[in-house]
């Protein structure tokens, strides 16, 4: 499938209290730049919400008005130590990505996947610090330690924070083709790792 | 100066229409990972801007009634080809920048800076590939073409987009100490370009 400004590649970030800033805003930044050819939008259950120190972000849909999506991108945060007991909440996001044919996660967005049930039988990871609280989520899901993301399917999990702009840049790179993804980094001075099994931080953190 | 709970290091975020998500959400999620020791708020002249193909972004306080601040931030993006030829714009900018020891731009921030006057006589930098429109916007600036960022005194003007990050990670360590600049970059799993005279994106632009 071939988007452009005509059929945009659509996107929804999911929102929520404590999310994690640059877990939400790199991936909307790298996406961002090929406006028309995508289009991005905020999904959560209240009109909007604070990232951990910053300001209010305001919230396109809830879940259940949520427009068709290509790609849904789950952001991780603190907000996650909560949102791993809100059934409802898990439900709606459960719901949500049933609808969407790639979901994407970035750091501690993966324990909201696992804990979901979603990523059942798939590798995944996450950010690297809080990897043992992640996966403490779910024994079914596959977790990888060291990588800079993991691509299996349907589902996308990133390491921490920064992680999420390499991941993003991947999936430019399957939308749009390589020399995009890499015009894109480069436009963003942006140093993209390029390789998902090349993780800085996991000998770091261990 | 030593900034805590207490006595946080105070941050004032401008936005407008049109600012670059992660010139922003960069230097936020940054200073941000340090809250309580650190408290930002967003400054503008409307109630909420959208940033380039992202959602709305809640301003906290007009110019005029901005909090008592120990860093400026100022973000570019496509808003800021408007914003050069905005006097009163320029004029606010300029007339809260005084009462700020500290002002940092990112990416084509430093144009709004530049044509303000308030970087005349000091060297600065910017995005690449905006490098000469953004130098057009001055010619009392010493403009340093290869610099990942440049703090020159009470001013420091970062290169493109990302590079807004590494400029913020320079600034904790002035403000908290090279440690805790160092494990913030581990923290949000980010590769810090911590020389800022190395700059990846100077010789792939010229």
């Amino acid at each position: 499938m071939s988007f452009n400004e005509q059929q945009p590649l659509r996107i929804g970030v999911v929102l929520f209290d404590g999310f994690e800033s640059l877990d939400a805003f790199g991936p909307i930044e790298v996406f961002g730049t090929l406006t028309p050819k995508t289009k991005i939008v905020t999904l959560g259950q209240s009109p909007a919400f604070r990232p951990r120190g910053g300001p209010s972000v305001a919230v396109d849909y809830t879940f259940d008005q949520a427009p068709k999506l290509d790609l849904l991108i789950v952001p991780g945060g603190q907000g996650t130590r909560t949102l791993v007991n809100d059934q409802e909440f898990l439900d709606n996001l459960s719901a949500l990505a049933a609808s969407v044919p790639k979901v994407a996660s970035v750091c501690t967005g993966s324990a909201l996947l696992a804990k979901a049930g979603l990523l059942d039988g798939r590798k995944a990871t996450s950010n690297k610090r809080s990897f043992q609280w992640v996966t403490t989520q779910s024994d079914k899901v596959h977790w990888v330690y060291e990588s800079r993301w993991v691509d299996d399917g349907k589902y996308a999990t990133s390491s921490g924070i920064s992680a999420g702009i390499d991941l993003s840049l991947a999936l430019v790179s399957k939308y749009f083709g390589i020399e995009q993804a890499r015009k894109t980094a480069q436009q963003i001075e942006y140093v993209w790792n390029e390789d998902s099994t090349k993780d800085p931080f996991a000998a770091v953190n261990e």
